[in-house]
């Protein structure tokens, strides 16, 4: 059902790919329960150490035979002044003080080697693997499809789906300024290149000759269905499965998905120093007006961990990072298998009912 | 072909509404052309005086026999202090000696008689009346729906879809994030309310029981049939003909939309004091940065009239409100029909398609 040039070439029955979800939401449990289904489970792997980024992998590997992707974020080199990170630091010793945890911490683990990374999945021979934030180096590319590792980008203009399909990816995620979490814009500028998945789509569909994911918005049988006749050879859901069964994401996480609306959302640095989607909390807003410079990702993301993680021990969404996308009143929790076939039975649905009003 | 609740309703072949894009691109002949080739043509009537409204609802009906709308601002009550105009004239001076026009000319024709405007689309009992920027007083509403005028109102979020419906009219605009010109919000912020229209349409179609018009980024077939998915019963284009022969914009107006990139737009506030979306200028890049209060719309609107005026006579791109949505890279300079004739084609075959790969 909706076969695609996409679907046979990573060989899984429906085109939906379950969004990577860096940071707790996409369990293994998920991952293989999406692929399972028929779709394509995936790993955000970023801020996995290369030895749980292994055990992971093997361990989706006892849970499904089906293919999946591991999804990493592309370096960029980056350097803060000992002023800024000093000033945040004074800032947020607010949120530690109310949250009872220590002040001044030392900043740790601000990012893992992506080199590192790398190596684990050409040795694990991942079925796919896909990034955001750039692109890898040529031969990173070349390693991974010389194993017949499929390779899949991330642009939000054009002009990245060009480059990207110059440096020999195999498919391009066209990432719509509705989707949740971070922007993968690594040309244009974060906040401008908010283009939305409608007109995103059909504009890198005819700027490629590669198949086109889109993402951002997409929901349920009707996304699905809105994709494809933009283009789309497949669509990537992550909002959809935030709050299903598998999903990983914190009780207070999936009760405030499911009880948000379609403007509960606001583009922020606050968390992370990088620009990404996501319920607005009394940390965004604050933050948001923060009158100095908020340290680049990676170094505000290490910056903020002791906060986000004490704030989840307390149940506190405050001052969590909740990413997530605009669709946001379709979120659902059913399990991850309901919500691919739901999908997929709803879409056959509706394109009956289309084509008979279209004569 | 796609004939819907809706199209029944406007009586009209195909489920396609041009934009009424107010000030200069939605001339009589553009209007009738649209109505004439199954559509429905719009007029932006927000800036005409009653004379003028009233002159041309006529030239169009001389012109076609079809349906079309007109499309009022719903004012909003609105003060600025004098310093505050006083500082924005100094700045603005700036630009009229550039353009060699008269320095602190008189604010004038702030903003038309609404009620005069609706006098004259009550005597002249169009078709269809669609309205932005809030809600009409239930006796207007009413009024038009007696005389048999469809009533049309325009969300931004699925709670002022949800107020309109309240309100009695008929169908919704559902406005996306993508969209060119004005933002319709008024319940909303104007810039957290950037809905994009993959997330909106499915969300408003879910909370209201009556026709729903997709719209933002959608410039042809495909866009066509991915709005029929999301639930919408038709879509409104307005990008899609900003270039087309019968276009009344500005031959560099044209110009510049036809070599744009989806990336070229900026929501600002700069030429009228309202959030709206248009190609990113010198004249939006400096005054987004302006350090002061910039003055509400319309106020800010009447200010910068001649500005925008003496730089279309001097070909200037740069001091011109250039409104467009993202769909940019698929403008065409074709002919109206030739638009909608391409786009109801594309549809088809692309319905086609999707149902053979669909089992």
């Amino acid at each position: 059902m909706f076969e695609t040039d996409l679907t046979r070439r990573l060989n899984i029955r429906y085109p939906i790919i379950q969004a990577p979800m860096a940071g707790g939401p996409a369990t293994t449990k998920l991952i293989a329960e999406v692929s399972n289904a028929g779709g394509l489970g995936s790993l955000g792997a970023a801020y996995l150490t290369p030895e749980i980024l292994r055990s992971t992998i093997q361990e989706i590997r006892q849970l499904t035979e089906q293919p999946f992707g591991v999804n990493l974020f592309v370096p960029v080199e980056t350097t803060e002044s000992q002023a800024t990170i000093e000033k945040m630091t004074t800032c947020l010793n607010k949120y530690r003080i109310e949250l009872g945890i220590k002040e001044n911490p030392p900043i740790e683990n601000v990012s893992e080697s992506f080199e590192e990374q790398v190596q684990v999945l050409l040795e694990e021979k991942v079925p796919v693997f896909s990034f955001t934030f750039g692109i890898p180096s040529k031969d990173v590319i070349q390693a991974m499809k010389k194993q017949g590792t499929i390779v899949i980008g991330t642009a939000t203009i054009v002009e990245e789906a060009k480059q990207l399909e110059l440096a020999g990816v195999d498919a391009i995620v066209a990432q719509g300024s509705e989707a949740g979490g971070h922007r993968g814009t690594f040309l244009g500028n974060t906040t401008d290149s908010l283009i939305g998945t409608m007109a995103l789509v059909p504009q890198i569909v005819d700027q490629v000759s590669i198949p086109v994911i889109a993402s951002g918005g997409i929901m349920d049988g009707r996304g699905l269905v809105a994709s494809l006749a933009l283009g789309a050879s497949a669509v990537q859901m992550g909002t959809a499965f935030l709050a299903c069964i598998e999903s990983g994401a914190h009780n207070v996480y999936k009760k405030t998905i499911l009880s948000a609306n379609e403007d509960s959302t606001v583009v922020t640095r606050a968390y992370s120093g990088r620009a990404a989607r996501g319920i607005q909390t009394k940390f965004t807003k604050e933050i948001d007006q923060y009158p100095g410079v908020i340290p680049v990702f990676p170094i505000q993301n290490a910056m903020t961990r002791d906060i986000r993680k004490a704030a989840a021990k307390a149940n506190n969404p405050e001052y969590m990072s909740l990413w997530a996308g605009q669709g946001l009143r379709l979120a659902t929790d059913h399990s991850a298998g309901t919500i691919i076939q739901q999908t997929m039975y709803q879409s056959h649905i509706l394109l009956e009912k289309m084509i008979k009003v279209s004569d």
